[in-house]
């Protein structure tokens, strides 16, 4: 604590990101990074871009917005970018939640949520989830100050059927609803297509996994023009420029190099299916996961052992030290290759030698 | 307007860049960028960099903060980086700044300040400028809340000696004094040397204009570990990530490569001088500037006019529709060639055939 810090920075509550070891030696099975590398393409287009650097990108983007917009056959003033998700997620805090009216999100959830609530003082209900937990679709109705989670919801994976998500939105109608869809090309559909119906529809997804590029923070959302509006706003009375010229570039390739994209995000599906069923004939419980990660739990083994020992020995999942995760671990789908060997050493662990 | 927006959303009143044209014919004197590429280190770097895109950045930018700190003769502790200087800014007000506490600035300088100032609600004082437009030292001494400046100050170009941000630091013991130094590279010396004196001196520079990085984003800010912790609180409670992997590794080649930032820098004062000296043939008033700018007044055309004239002729200045700067155009310093194509335009609308 020091006396030069504001309130604001003696209050907030910083989020801890998964740890990034610098050890190219380490299967990183925590962080829910894409195993495969970005499509040629990005490379290439950053490899031409980089003469431009000394040049300010573009504000507006709108080569990105409108191939991004094309994607789902709307129009670029339905699209905002930013630096990852994360800068997207804070945005929508600033510009559509508003302190003294709380919002819901769910009790087991990306744990960023309550750190931006914190941060900008927004209140907030947690809401509990199911026994198996699938979200409580009518506790988000009627909410005071609008409402988030992400779908699939994270570190469940759990997916919300559209049928469901709209009928949470139609009992909203004042306020914005943010469907985070962060891992929803994992997933059966996303709720961009509703969209058209409900103005007060805000979807947010990200570049981070489904198209490898974690390393490059391009995220971004996709609602009603009014929606993006307020967005641009906040964006542009906190820094003019929050994507950078090789992002861009690069982002615009990843979009536009879909084969690549089919071809990466249905491998990491088969993986998902095989690594589930493995996971099951050793023993664990796991929760039906849409995403590219399973959260599982062992019948006998404790999770954080089981952490511990696996990182000893090389592969890094997540652990969770919260109330309600205590005994799950999260597993990044990692190449066919890393989750055998993710399974002969979970084999070692708990089937110690007689 | 939107229902759907915050309060927040509603009252801000966000900045607006300089023009960023898409055409490459156009001579782009209007937002103070490097007219040299960066370092081929750099590109290099990025290169090889690419690679690894699938994987988040370092959360913790150790390498990077450890070359700028060097640079300093200081520990990466007191090192902060962010996407560009606007985001650092941004983080400051946040970390350092008090709603309902009143900072001061100076009236004529970066139209951000009063943008982060109504984003955070922050209240401010704007104190009037010297009539040389140099700053009253005097004046800024006891905030209340801390302060803010450029230094060179933006966009007059005029440097404030180093003993004068002594006294204004000293007289101000209890608040955060932020230099903003996004100009510095092109002036005469750093207030860094001063930060192992000040616990309460934020320094902030850019790669932006020195380091010919606009298009990359990369912002930092020099101070105190104290400091440099309250912002990292503030950071990671908004984005875990706004550095992306390219933009580390371009920034760390661009400090290497120093011998090529020297001889960029040197070229542009030198331009400068020359430009200072022509203009001043062809009856400009000029400001003392020690930036990659001149702020200029000619003593019969009106500014507005000679801005869209030059513009019409595919040069780009900028002009501020702002009090206290009406006739004033601020024009970035180019190559030579470009400068001498912006000298010849001139001649032909200030000395029109008889």
């Amino acid at each position: 604590m020091s006396k030069f810090w504001s309130s604001l920075a003696r209050q907030v509550n910083p989020y801890i990101p998964g740890e990034q070891l610098n050890d190219e030696t380490i299967i990183k099975l925590n962080t829910n990074e894409n195993p495969y590398p970005p499509s040629n393409q990005v490379i290439q287009a950053i490899d031409k871009e980089s003469k431009n650097l000394r040049l300010y990108p573009s504000p507006t983007i709108d080569e990105l917005r409108s191939e991004i917009g094309n994607m789902y056959g709307l129009s670029q003033d339905h699209i905002f970018i930013g630096n990852g998700s994360d800068e997207v997620l804070a945005f929508s805090f600033m510009a559509f939640f508003e302190p003294g009216k709380r919002i819901k999100y769910p009790e087991i959830t990306y744990s960023f949520y309550p750190v931006y609530a914190k941060l900008f003082n927004i209140s907030f209900e947690q809401i509990q989830l199911n026994d198996d937990y699938t979200i409580p679709v009518e506790h988000f109705y009627d909410s005071d100050g609008g409402l988030i989670f992400p779908n699939p919801n994270a570190p469940t994976g759990i997916y919300l059927e559209l049928e469901e998500i709209k009928r949470i939105i139609e009992n909203n109608p004042n306020h914005v609803v943010i469907i985070d869809e962060a891992y929803i090309d994992f997933a059966k559909e996303s709720a961009v297509s509703l969209i058209d119906t409900f103005p007060n529809l805000l979807v947010i997804q990200t570049m981070s996994k489904s198209r490898s590029l974690a390393g490059l923070r391009i995220g971004f959302a996709i609602g009603n023009p009014e929606l993006i509006n307020g967005l641009e706003r906040i964006k542009n009375s906190f820094n003019s420029y929050t994507v950078d010229r090789l992002a861009i570039a690069g982002a615009i390739e990843a979009i536009k190099d879909n084969k690549y994209f089919q071809q990466t995000t249905s491998k990491i599906i088969e993986s998902r299916s095989y690594l589930e069923k493995q996971l099951e004939a050793r023993h664990f419980d796991i929760l039906p996961s849409q995403a590219n990660f399973l959260l599982v739990s062992h019948k006998e083994v404790n999770a954080e052992i089981l952490y511990q020992k696996l990182k000893k020995q090389g592969i890094l999942v997540r652990y969770f030290q919260k109330p309600g995760l205590e005994n799950f671990l999260r597993i990044s789908i990692g190449t066919p290759e890393q989750i055998d060997k993710l399974l002969k050493k979970i084999d070692h662990i708990i089937k110690p030698s007689p």
